[in-house]
This record gives structure tokens, C-alpha cells and sequence, in this order.
């Protein structure tokens, strides 16, 4: 079967399918013991960097759950690095930038363009060596971060609770904020387009942390930028699924970054938050990730809910309302895969 | 001028007002230099339990500021400690809970009732205290938080990113968490009215957590517990401010609770939320706090915003979207109280 009509491709397209795809974001990651065991010898950034063992990991885990789409193994800061920020990631703590931008002149020294980002080859690579290792059977899906989510990133220099940094440079240098936002996009521009080169058929935006941004904000801040990415990336011919956390009241205005797919949390149902959207484009959502820690019975209610909800609409992409969570019991992902199949069999 | 006529409690009462009326969530804290030099001597629960100081940063805060209600200073997680559970601020770490709540057994072990209220007798006099000194010039709002957030503390054991433990309880042992909520209830119910006999001429139920649950759960898990605690309080013709964070997908839901006034945060449009509550309640909000460290036109600029969404309307109470962070310019927050009096009173 041509990969244009899987599942999966046909459903970002919002055509019929035989069954709603199913896939989870990090679905490679630390609840899974084959991901462990390559996490004992090898650093995130290490296998990132390894062509071999980032397709590696991202083989498995698809293989692994019999998921209809593979996403490939990386992590959204990898392009501080070539712009000229260390990186590293702590112990408990999460990642730490080092020199964090605060003023125009920050900006300023940042390295962007193609250059920069044919530094990130290694992701195109691992990309080719999925796509070469799953043939027509599964679509591999490409990522990057959000320009919003990695500027917020470079500004606060690691995880945030409250973007105190992040918004006070908006509010006081929205200059050097829309110059920084620029220069990320230069790069994640030829960097998601050399994973389209490389065979990616769909690529996820992840804007992890907009979700802290009110409505306003969002359109005169980040659309324009997000935009303008899922702009490139679907003049391919390639479908960007969009999507966020904490993002119900931005759903209509990030949908005018033109997105085919925008993704959705929990925290808001997925007939609602699709009637939002007016059904334009298709959605992929929402189980909450915590779910997969119910006894089986309980899961099972939570994803026919969902499933309920989309009401057997083509352009469902069933996944989880953000990524699968550290000690998530594997046999409950593939549980999960199942009971969406039988729910899209039995339609009941 | 009766206490009842203040600008404060009649907008609680959706009854037209001179000038809107606005007090910031955590307007005594660590933003402001009183309150650092009490906290200098003393621990956050040293000033808790010593009703002089609680009403003592009370005072000093809302005089400081010029806002029209004052908040009792105190710490939403008092009431585990007489419940039978260990209590203790880490440096940099936010609290810890010992023996966090896990089964059925743990549920049972914990104390409860009019008599474990009792042992916080000295909030409320602390609100006496505050009362007193007010006299009929400016209300005070007592407080407590709310069962979910409660019980969320107690099952995480401390804060928590995604709330596994507290959701895996409702999953596999509803009866369980059914009976916390209850034991919860049983303890803030009784804790509440002894506020509003102090004088508390409101109630602030902060629910800062339940933003991780949808709005499925919400009715099923926490609704019939925080609407028992909406009545209770109302019944004695006090009225109550419900509030959370994250709950642009929630307020239909926790309006149904039946608080007199919706607190609502930056995420949603003041006049999308209102208009989702169908103007019933008053409400209250909702700059996003770090707009307080933004250049004074910006600051102008986002709260005339908020004001316009208002629209003039009766019912509404300006504060924040949430507390006030550490490291807020005070000249910034008194500010605000100025630009707020000045757009009521030129009404542009």
C-alpha cells in the first residue's frame, strides 16, 4: 500500500480510514525498558547525535506498540546548540542553557540560517534510516519545537514555572523578541524541511509551554512565526499537526497558522475543542496521559469516551493529551492501541 | 459607609459600583519588603499561627497598596497539619507532606470534624483581629482552599507536574477518594464558617490545582465536595469567589457550584469567560501577573484591556489571574490599584 493511504496520512488529510490511528507522543522514552536499556550507555544527547541509535529507538518503540505512525527520536532544544548556546541536562533537574538571552545584544550574537541548521543533520539522518527501515508500511514523523517554546527556553535558560523572563523581554524589547523569534525560524525552517527531504511524511510543531500566553498575546507574538513554518513545511505537501498544551483558548487563534492537524490536551473535550474549530482541520487528541495508569476497565471507558467524542469524524488521530509520562506500564500503552482498534471496529 | 455598600462587596453582588474594585491574590508576600522583614524572624507557619503577625502583613499590605478588600494572610495547606499529617516548607522545594495518602487505610487514619477545625482557631483570630482594625472602612475576605487542591497535596505529598498519584487514586479506589473529599469537607466546612463569625465579609475557595482534570472529572470527582462548601458559606449571606487556575474548559462546570463570583486566570478573555457564564456570577480578574513587571504604557495598555472586556458591566472585581509573584515592583502593583480607579473613573 502506498504510505499516502495509510491510516494515519489519510486521517491528517481528514479522508475515511478502515480505523482511527493511533500513535503517542514520546512514545520512545524513559517508560520503556529497550529505551532504558540504551539510556544506561548512553547520554539523551548522545543518542540524539547517533543516527543509529536515535532510528534505533524510534524502531522499537513503534515495532514495540504496533502504533500506525513513528515519530522520530529527538529533543526540541537540540538547535540552541549550533545557535550558540551550551546545553546540558541535569540530573532531576531538566535541561540548562547556558548565557541566557535577555537583551537585543544576546540576540544578536546567535548563529542562524541553513548553515546552523545543517549542523542538526543528524536528525535527517536518523529520519532516513526509519524511513528506509519501515518502507511503505508506517509514516515517520518528523518534529521540532515551536519557535515559542525554544525562544522561551533561551530566555529563561531551562524550564519555567511562571516565563517571568520570557514576558518581561516581550513587554520590554518586543524588538529584540520578534528579531530572536526570526532568527529561530531561519534555522527551524531548513531543519524541518531537511527531515521532509529525508522522507518524514508528517511533521508535529510541539509548542510545549504557549499554553502560559492569553489569546492576544499569541496572535501579535507567536502566529506570525508559527505560521510561517507550517506554511513552508505544508507547501511540501507534507501535513503539520500543531500542537500545544494548556491551549484551549488559543485553539482558533493558532489554527491560523494553517496547520491540516492541531493537536489537543485533556483539559478540553475533543468535541468541543474540534467545534471550536469548526471541523476545518483534522484533530489529534486527547486521552490524558495519567489514564494509562488505570486498571484496565477504567482505561477503557477513558478512550471510548474520546473515541465517542469524534464521533466516528474523519480526521481523528487518536494519541494522548501530551507525552506518555515515566513509569507508564507498557502493556497499558499497548492495552490502549488495542482498545482503539476494537472501539473502531465495534464502533460501540 | 456600611460594610456592605463598599465598592468590594456590592460588586460581589453584581450591584453597580463607583469605581471598580481591585485587591491582588497573595497581596501580602514576598514581593513586598514588610512582609520580608516579619518573614526575616519568623517561618511562614510561625506567622500563620501567630494571629498579631498573620493580621499584622495583612494590614500592612492591603494599607500599603490602597486596595479595596484585604485578604487574611494564610496558608491554604493549615488544615492538614490538625488532620493528622506533617507539614514543612522546604527551602526552594515548596511544601512537603509526610505520610502521603495512597489507600483506603490512609483515608481512615486522618482526623476530622468540628474539632480538628477547631485547632485553626487561629485564622480566624486573625481575621478578628483584622476585622477590628478595619472596622467598616474595608472588607476581609477569609479563605481556604479548595478540597481537590487539598487532597491533591495530600495524596502527591507535595507539589506535583502531572498529578499521577492523586489521579491513579480516583481510578482505582473512587470509594477512597470519595471518602478524603468528605473528611476534607468535614474539616473546611466548619473552618470556613468560623472565618465568616470573625467577620469575613467573603470567601476565597482557591483551587489551584484542579486545572489538570477535565471537565468530566470535574463534575464526577469534585463538584459535589465544593459545592457543599459554596453553600455552606452562602447560607449565611457571605459570598464566595471561586477560583483556579487553568480552568478556561472548567467554569461552566465549577459555576454550577453556585459561588456568587468566578475567579478566572489570563489564559481565557475576561469577556470570552464571562460570556461562557453566561454573565451570571460577578467576576473577578484577570491580568496575567507578569504583567506587573512590564514598562508602566504596557502595564496601562493590559490592564484597559482587561477593563474594556469588562465592559462597564456590574460584577466585576479587578485582581490578578493569579498570586503575585516574588520579585513584583511594588511601585508596579500599587500602580495597577491608580490605573484601574483612573480608566473606572475616565472610563477610557
Amino acid at each position: 500500500m502506498p504510505l499516502n493511504d495509510t491510516r494515519f496520512l489519510r486521517a491528517c488529510r481528514s479522508q475515511p480510514v478502515d480505523s482511527t490511528p493511533v500513535w503517542f507522543m514520546r512514545q520512545a522514552g524513559r517508560y520503556m525498558a529497550e529505551y532504558r536499556a540504551v539510556r544506561a550507555r548512553h547520554s539523551i544527547l548522545e543518542i540524539c547525535k547517533a543516527p543509529e541509535l536515535a532510528a534505533q529507538v524510534t524502531i522499537e518503540a513503534a515495532e514495540r506498540l504496533g502504533v500506525d505512525a513513528a515519530i522520530i527520536f529527538a529533543d526540541l532544544l537540540l538547535p540552541v546548540e549550533p545557535m550558540g548556546m551550551g546545553l546540558r541536562f541535569q540530573q532531576g533537574e531538566g535541561p540548562v542553557l547556558e548565557g541566557p538571552i535577555r537583551e537585543m545584544a544576546d540576540v544578536e550574537r546567535l548563529r542562524t540560517g541553513a548553515e546552523v541548521a545543517a549542523k542538526l543533520g543528524y536528525v535527517s539522518d536518523a529520519v532516513r534510516l526509519v524511513v528506509r527501515h519501515f518502507g511503505e508500511r508506517l509514516p515517520v514523523i518528523g518534529f521540532s519545537g515551536a519557535p515559542f517554546t525554544l525562544a522561551s527556553y533561551m530566555i529563561e535558560g531551562g524550564g519555567s514555572r511562571n516565563f517571568v523572563a520570557t514576558k518581561t523581554l516581550i513587554y520590554r524589547a518586543p524588538e529584540a523578541w520578534t528579531k530572536l523569534m526570526r532568527k529561530i525560524c531561519d534555522v527551524l525552517e531548513p531543519y524541518l524541511l531537511a527531515q521532509v527531504e529525508a522522507g518524514a511524511a508528517a511533521i508535529q510543531l510541539f509548542d510545549s509551554w504557549v499554553g502560559c500566553l492569553g489569546a492576544g498575546d499569541y496572535v501579535d507574538y507567536v502566529l506570525p512565526h508559527s505560521e510561517r513554518l507550517v506554511h513552508a513545511v505544508q507547501q511540501r505537501g507534507v501535513p503539520v499537526i500543531h500542537f500545544a498544551t494548556d491551549s484551549a483558548t488559543l485553539l482558533p487563534a493558532m489554527h491560523r497558522a494553517g496547520a491540516m492537524v492541531m493537536g489537543v490536551d485533556w483539559r478540553i473535550r475533543l468535541d468541543d475543542a474540534w467545534a471550536r474549530l469548526e471541523h476545518r482541520p483534522a484533530i489529534q487528541g486527547n486521552l490524558d496521559p495519567v489514564a494509562l495508569f488505570a486498571p484496565p476497565a477504567e482505561l477503557r471507558r477513558r478512550i471510548h469516551a474520546v473515541m465517542r467524542q469524534a464521533g466516528g469524524r474523519a480526521g481523528h488521530i487518536f494519541n494522548l493529551g501530551h507525552g506518555i509520562l515515566p513509569n507508564t506500564p507498557v502493556e497499558n500503552v499497548i492495552a490502549a492501541v488495542e482498545m482503539v482498534r476494537e472501539y473502531s471496529t465495534r464502533g460501540s
